[in-house]
C-alpha cells in the first residue's frame, strides 16, 4: 500500500469570500494534476477561516472583569482573553502564558484555536487582527466536498486540520477539526487479530493520522501549501450519520479522565 | 512538495533474533524498490520488540498485593497489572478497564505499552504471552539506522512507532517512541511568519506526524505492513546531541498541566 501526500501549489493568499474548491482545482491544474475519486483533501484551518471571513479585530473587543483578571494570570492581552472566552465552553487549564479551553466545538486546545500569525488587514496593519475557527468546520468540509462533486464530478473526502498541542507531548500535531465524506474514527471493535483474538487497540483516529501527515507537507512558517491531497487511502462514508464528521474523534467530557 | 508513505511488502512474521535491517532491505527488493538517502523508515514497535525478544509470559509473573488490589479496581488480570507496574515510573490515571501510567521511558500511555494482540508462542498458545516495549527504542532505531548505513551505504532516518491514546480525543494515533537520524521536534522559535511577526505555533512534532501517517499504511488488524518508508521529507540530524532521539517530544512531568 502506498499513500501519497501531494502539496497543492499556487494557491494564492486567500481572501474573504474566495471559493476554495475553485482555488484547489486551479492549483492542481497548475501542476498538471487532477483530483480523483477517493482523494482526501486536507485544508489548513487558517485558509478556511479566511475564506469564511472569521476575522476578529481585538480593537472591537471590550474585556470583561473576568477576562481582565484572567489576562493577568495568563499574561495575555485582556481583549484576546475575552475573545478566547467568547469562543469557549469552559476553561480547562491556565498558567502563565497558557490558556487551554474547551472550544465551543468541544476541542480542547490553547486559546480556542484563535490565531494571530500570517494575518494582515487591508491597510497592512496586523497587530490586533485575529482569526477564529470556522463556525462549523464539518459543514465547511461538507460544502467543499459537495461543490467539488457537483462541479467536477469527483467523490472526495475533506479534512480541515489545525495544529493542536498535546497533554504529554511537546510540539503540536496537525489534527482534524472538520471531516466530510469518510469515517474519521476507524472502529475495529469485534474484529480479531491474526490469531483470532479480539483486538485490544480497537479504535484508530484515521482522520487525525491523515491530518498529521498532511501537516508535514504544509509546513508551519508560511502559507504556501495550505492544501494537501492524500491519495491511496480508501475513504468510506459511515452508514450511520451519527458517525459522520469530526464528532466521533472528540472525547466527551464525561469520558475525560484528565479534567 | 510530495511525501510518499510506502508500505514495505513481504516482511515475514518477525522472530526473536531476526535482523530487521535485512528484512527491510529484502522486503524493498521484493517490490523492486531500494532505500534512498533521506528516506525515513517507520517500524512498528511490535516487530522491534519481537526481534529483541521482549516477550513476557504472565505465567511467570507473581502479582504483589498492590497489583492485586489495583487489578480489582481496573478490572484486569493481576499478573498483567504487575507487569505494567514493573514497566512504569508511576500510575497516572485509573478507572474500570483503564490503567494509564508513565512508562519507564516517560511515555504516558495505557498499560505501559504492553501488548497482547498478534502474539503467539512456539506451541501455538498465546493467552499469557505479552510483549513489552523495547528497552531503549532510540537505541533500537539508531542500531537499525547504522546497520543500514554500514551495509547498504544509505543515510536514513528511523522511527519506531506505537499506537497511543490521547487525553481529549477518541481513537489511537501512531506516535514515535524511538527516533534516529533526524530532528523529532521541529523548532521554529525565533522564526517569523510571512508578515515578519514572530510565530505563535513554534514547535511541531514532526516525528509524530510521520509516525501517524505511517500508521495509516500499517493498518491495525494484521502485521502484514509493519514497516513504512517515508520519502520526500528532508530529515536533518540535530547538531546538539541533547536534541536527538525521541526525548524532545516527551513533555517533562514538571511541565505537564494534566497530572
Amino acid at each position: 500500500m502506498k499513500l501519497t501526500f501531494l502539496g497543492v501549489e499556487n494557491i494564492p493568499m486567500v481572501q474573504p469570500g474566495d471559493d476554495l474548491p475553485t482555488l484547489i482545482v486551479q492549483g492542481m491544474e497548475s501542476m498538471g494534476e487532477k483530483l480523483q475519486d477517493d482523494d482526501v483533501i486536507v485544508i489548513a484551518q487558517k485558509v478556511v477561516s479566511k475564506a469564511e471571513n472569521r476575522y476578529l479585530n481585538l480593537a472591537d473587543v471590550v474585556p470583561s472583569d473576568e477576562a481582565s483578571k484572567l489576562a493577568l494570570e495568563v499574561d495575555k492581552d485582556p481583549r484576546k482573553v475575552q475573545a478566547v472566552l467568547d469562543e469557549s465552553n469552559e476553561i480547562v487549564r491556565t498558567c502563565p502564558g497558557v490558556l487551554i479551553v474547551e472550544q465551543k466545538l468541544g476541542f480542547v486546545q490553547a486559546n480556542a484555536g484563535i490565531d494571530q500569525s500570517n494575518i494582515i488587514n487591508e491597510n497592512g496593519e496586523d497587530d490586533d487582527l485575529c482569526l477564529l475557527l470556522p463556525v462549523d468546520p464539518d459543514a465547511s468540509a461538507a460544502g467543499i466536498r459537495s461543490a467539488l462533486g457537483a462541479r467536477h464530478n469527483v467523490d472526495v473526502g475533506v479534512i480541515i486540520n489545525d495544529s493542536i498541542g498535546r497533554a504529554w507531548r511537546v510540539g503540536s500535531l496537525g489534527l482534524a477539526i472538520g471531516v466530510a465524506g469518510f469515517t474519521a474514527l476507524e472502529d475495529y471493535i469485534g474484529q480479531a487479530d491474526i490469531y483470532g483474538r479480539e483486538l485490544l487497540v480497537t479504535q484508530v483516529g484515521a482522520a487525525d493520522e491523515m491530518a498529521a501527515g498532511a501537516s508535514l507537507v504544509m509546513g508551519q512558517t508560511d502559507e504556501k501549501t495550505p492544501v494537501v491531497v492524500v491519495r491511496g487511502y480508501k475513504p468510506r462514508e459511515p452508514a450511520d450519520s451519527n458517525l459522520r464528521g469530526v464528532t466521533p474523534l472528540v472525547r466527551p467530557k464525561e469520558m475525560d479522565l484528565f479534567r
